[in-house]
């Protein structure tokens, strides 16, 4: 007997009928013994129907309501998922994120967990009942209800397999697992059977979004088992073939090719912003300037690009997620004058990143040269560079995102297994 | 300044665009320097989708899963009513039951209200905010959400009023106060100004679907000033002239005209449902057995007539909701042999129940014999009769129900002021 948290996403609890299919495959896994914790999202498109209600009330809804009502569609999802659940015979309880209760801080609308308690669930579960939590939520210290922002279903999940330490999480969803690159850019992309948790965080950070990047980092943290595969294979497929399938994350030891060639595929992140700040005084402390503000407003900051000062000026350019591109913009241009004394706050909102992922990236001199000659090869112009040991990431024209991922494809020779 | 309680109904929160519209009365109420708590019910049509997909799913859905996913409806109509109230510059803050809290027993899909802690509330209060709080939803000593069952945020609206002490409760609905009788049966219906709190326990438990029962039955146990009016009238009319609009619920003692004219109004509830336990030993106790399991089931049991027993053997006749006529004639036929040692039981789920509603019924004989005789002049056979102080009740066949109310209607002379 084993304990396995499911979790499955929006599209797979998107209907009645296919609510009955999770419900299905849940009954199989608690039939052959296990005990089973099971963290739906909500129904796909409820959360957009109620953020488009709430948007078309208040165009800067209060953060606060907003995680009150958008808390409901996991909580409407856990309700007839237990439903469906007795209707298989099986005991089912379903909780709200407070029930449980799933700890947060206060930041509305992207909130962390602090703490999970599992007294609760685990009473439930030595009484055999499958117990059904909703993902996406939690409580702060106060009492009040948050979310944990777009994806945090797959947090939950793993936060809870985590501190309960289970032996597998598994998070189903429309996609039969990890691509070398989205499939829908690139026809020729290869599903991998494994996937190190540290190149799991550059994807899904990348934008290969099967995976929230907070919930890798729990899954990595923490050593949990995680498998993402597919809820549309068979319900009643046997065990052992369906933990075949998808792709696992396994840890660097794990990794026995990690001398051989390394990159597992092509991340990107259409939707990026970037912000530079002209002509700063190159002095102690005006990164802090810069970027405090933004930080302060909960804005997630990702590449972060420094110049070699010029006569004690130099020009500092970062990115954001296009829909955090207004306010940044707000917020620095508010700054520039009196605090950073920055010459002009220049921004462009259509720029994608690129990156080409692998383990041990660094030591493999020619694979910053190859994605570079690469995209030589096709015009496109490289605005910034990143690095780190397992990606090299560029920003580049929107319009040439697309074009740019097919290329490193095929230059990488990912369609070859 | 006073402490005023307004509660909303799912018409009046149906759209953004009444949503704003209550937030705009909300406003005035608040601007005038008033401390308001307000309770909205879920948006109309939110509660049934949710019963539908529960339904699809499962037939005979578990309780406290259906209180789960129900609760979601008024979860969102305090957040989006928050939003509202926050876009017209006011302070406002939203919770669900279970965070003020609203502690209920736990009778699942029809809890009832044991204690509510108002400490948070008045904390928000006193700092100027307006407090929203989900109707028809609490939590039992376990930590489950609950619901009071359908019309339940008048409950809620009553019982924090009566709690907090507060100085009015104003319910706005798509009527525009109490009326003699339901105005799409009788075109003459007239609205009545005021009406004691016990003609109107009658009104709204025979049909007269103003109010929830148990909202009346909290507001004259606790003294609370409850006035029912529109959400329709314009919302930025003056606050004297809202006052006066509407039906107030008075104390048998502030009715001056208890000595005169006695008739308020005719109710009706047209979805009854009869059962007739046959032929039962008449010895003590048969009653409970008869009743104590359905009972037990939380069925809730209207009518009940027990005849005079003839050869010791006595027949034994109630009516409840048509939607509990399956369950309650299931209960009766699977206990009618071993335990009642009924000949027979029979039921006739198409009946209806018409009364004859007003203070000091009783003392006025000449009240029932018009009311029969107005019926026989009709043709319409009575099934069951039933008295109190305030009312005369009897059951008919649902396809004369129509007809009954009207003819009851013009005898008494309600079209006339």
């Amino acid at each position: 007997m084993a304990l396995i948290v499911h979790k499955y996403g929006g599209t797979s609890m998107g209907s009645v009928e296919r609510i009955r299919n999770v419900a299905t495959r849940v009954a199989k896994w608690h039939k052959a013994g296990h005990q089973l914790v099971v963290v739906p999202s909500a129904m796909s498109g409820q959360t957009n129907r109620l953020l488009a209600l709430a948007r078309e009330i208040s165009e800067q809804p209060n953060p606060r309501e907003l995680d009150m009502i958008t808390s409901t569609g996991e909580q409407v999802s856990v309700g007839l998922l237990s439903l469906a659940l007795q209707e298989e015979g099986v005991d089912a309880v379903s909780y709200a994120g407070w029930q449980v209760a799933v700890k947060t801080d206060s930041a509305f609308t992207k909130a962390r967990i602090s703490e999970i308690d599992d007294k609760r669930v685990l009473a439930d579960l030595e009484t055999g009942k499958v117990v059904v939590i909703a993902g996406f939520q939690g409580v702060d210290p106060e009492g009040h209800i948050t979310t944990l922002g777009r994806g945090g279903s797959d947090t939950s999940a793993v936060a809870i397999a985590a501190v309960m330490r289970a032996d597998e999480c598994l998070i189903y969803t429309d996609v039969d697992g990890v691509y070398t690159t989205d499939p829908r850019v690139v026809e020729e992309a290869r599903r991998l059977d494994r996937v190190t948790f540290e190149e799991m965080l550059e994807m899904a950070s990348l934008g290969s979004k099967v995976l929230q990047i907070r919930s890798v980092e729990f899954s990595g943290k923490y050593r949990v088992r995680t498998r993402v595969l597919s809820s549309l294979i068979d319900p009643l497929m046997p065990l052992d073939d369906e933990m075949r399938s998808g792709t696992l994350l396994i840890t660097f030891e794990e990794n026995e090719k990690m001398e051989q060639a390394v990159i597992s595929g092509i991340a990107f992140q259409r939707d990026e912003a970037r912000i530079a700040v002209i002509g700063v005084p190159d002095k102690p402390g005006i990164a802090y300037q810069i970027l405090g503000p933004v930080a302060d407003a909960n804005i997630d900051v990702d590449m972060i690009i420094q110049n070699t000062s010029i006569e004690g000026k130099t020009d500092f350019t970062f990115t954001v997620g296009r829909s955090d591109y207004q306010s940044a913009m707000g917020i620095l241009t508010h700054h520039a004058d009196e605090n950073i004394n920055a010459e002009v706050v220049l921004g462009d909102p259509k720029v994608s990143k690129v990156s080409v992922v692998g383990v041990g990236i660094r030591s493999h001199v020619g694979i910053a040269s190859k994605m570079f000659r690469t995209l030589s090869e096709e015009n496109i112009n490289i605005q910034m560079i990143s690095t780190s040991e397992i990606k090299i990431s560029v920003l580049i024209d929107e319009k040439y995102m697309e074009l740019a991922v097919r290329a490193l494809h095929k230059a990488f020779e990912l369609d070859q297994a």
